[in-house]
């Protein structure tokens, strides 16, 4: 079984040099809206080259590869903002990719892909899900770079917790999307070394929220109730074993919102502060304005942007998708 | 007649220590999507407090005033964006605030200026044209912050002159929407100063285009052609003598786009880079992908995000409004 310690400061900030020529430092900007006394900030990782946090951990995982690892390539399993962010970074440094996706997925998103210059590799859709955690598929060469399960990748998303202390240290609450666990555990891993007593919180939406299962009933559980919605940058009927204990170990607790308030949420990021957030990057900001995460300085992380068009009409006129 | 110099720099430096607590200092980020050989970049206005630059002009120059004019409070007359900067401003000071309005103005911009605590003044749409010239209105006292033909407004604005160099001292050319000039006249005078050789075009619509009618004819025009549209943060038939004379030192040229080329550029800020722009606020990107403003690294001034919800609806669906 895989196991983890918290990622050590110092890798984060090793990292953190390592990605930054490729990466946006993201503006942390207010919430221009407030419907309880705490006060709501963004980090807003949506507006990175591919609209998500994904190329943090991405550029970094794959700029640690030896000259040999390199020439093989790279590889990974996703069909959604992380293989954007591999393909972005490889394409960037001139290595093969493949990319490994369910059959059903959208023809948009496969576009966006090979525009990357990455090849992809069709499977049904009950194999994807099993191939994030047998890490292997046959016929694929070079180094898989895991969406979440991965020292590495981890360490990058860590970087937005540095970004964060430095531009706000009076920050008292973090809220992040839980999808696979490793955005939440590397910016906790930075923050329990830099701010040990700020409260982190894990979102997850009703439709499917392992963690908070998890939490309830003491160890990772897979088979949790799941229904797809238009939230599908997280979410998923398990948690990996190795995620689950890391997460024990660092964060404070979760946090589940119901799919309406990531409409809402959604909806007055635009009108508010003028950003577009996929469903998965604004339940951190749905966790704020449902008043449960309490009150102080609360920085939601706006995960990622990369919402169907259809979906965000719908909501601008009021519907949830 | 009002004559202007360009700004000195030293007042720019200045005006950027004064606002900058309540000011963002707005990322610039290179847009995911590039149609010509030219580096496009956008300076995200959109993203300050009140949606839009205008926070930088106004609150400098209510930070100049003496206590006296502090406690008589400053007056502004506009329907849009530079209100808000007045009202956002006079309400964190503390001080009275009084914006004049036509009696047309839509029911949700009058909500918003209420809502930062300004008392406001319905006139006919002729007056309201008018007091922009006059600069006084019966009954309403105190300091009038003018929304661009104002030294320290335009100061304000210029700030946006200093990130952009800082950040970015590469730039070739700048393009910026004009109204009624004070954003340009502002970031102009700021680059002519750090970097000479730059290229600074003015961006207008078609529409309403009299800066560069103006231009063709050598002196500043009144009575231009005009139809409102939803690009409704700037276009007038007119250009103050003032705001030309300046603007002739100071600027390369004009570009004119059409409503198209806006609604396209308000559509492409969406999707590829997850941040809403109002027609105004895209003029300056249309011309960048309309090819017209050369090659080289191109910063586009994306000024504000105030576009109506049902406007942004069309425009997400493929129609210009």
């Amino acid at each position: 079984m895989i196991t983890y310690d918290p990622i050590p400061l110092e890798k984060i900030r090793e990292a953190y040099n390592r990605i930054k020529e490729d990466v946006i430092r993201t503006p942390l900007v207010k919430m221009n809206y407030q419907n309880t006394s705490a006060e709501i900030y963004l980090k807003l990782e949506n507006l990175q080259p591919v609209r998500s946090f994904k190329i943090r951990g991405a550029n970094n995982a794959i700029k640690l590869l030896d000259k040999q690892s390199l020439e093989k390539g790279v590889w990974t399993v996703s069909a959604g903002n992380h293989a954007q962010g591999v393909a972005w970074t490889a394409q960037k440094l001139g290595i093969k990719c493949t990319i490994v996706l369910p059959e059903n997925v959208p023809k948009t998103k496969l576009e966006k892909i090979h525009q990357m210059g990455a090849e992809t590799v069709k499977v049904s859709h009950d194999k994807y899900l099993q191939i994030y955690w047998t890490r292997k598929h046959e016929g694929v060469d070079g180094t898989l770079v895991h969406a979440f399960s991965d020292l590495n990748v981890m360490a990058g998303a860590g970087t937005i917790g540095i970004e964060i202390f430095e531009d706000f240290p009076l920050v008292d609450t973090i809220l992040i999307p839980w999808g696979g666990g490793g955005l939440t555990c590397g910016i906790a891993s930075a923050l329990r070394a830099l701010k040990p007593d700020v409260k982190i919180l894990a979102c997850e939406v009703e439709t499917g929220a392992p963690l908070t299962a998890s939490f309830s009933s003491g160890k990772a559980l897979s088979g949790v109730d799941y229904v797809p919605s238009f939230i599908d940058g997280i979410s998923a009927p398990w948690v990996f074993p190795e995620m689950f204990e890391l997460a024990r170990e660092l964060i404070d607790g979760t946090i589940v919102v119901s799919l309406d308030e990531v409409a809402d949420a959604v909806r007055l990021l635009v009108e508010r502060n003028c950003v577009v957030a996929e469903g998965a990057g604004a339940v951190s900001v749905a966790a704020a304005l449902s008043g449960r995460a309490g009150l102080g300085n609360i920085v939601c992380i706006v995960s990622g942007g990369n919402i169907d068009p259809e979906k965000l009409v719908q909501i601008l006129q009021g519907q949830t998708p």
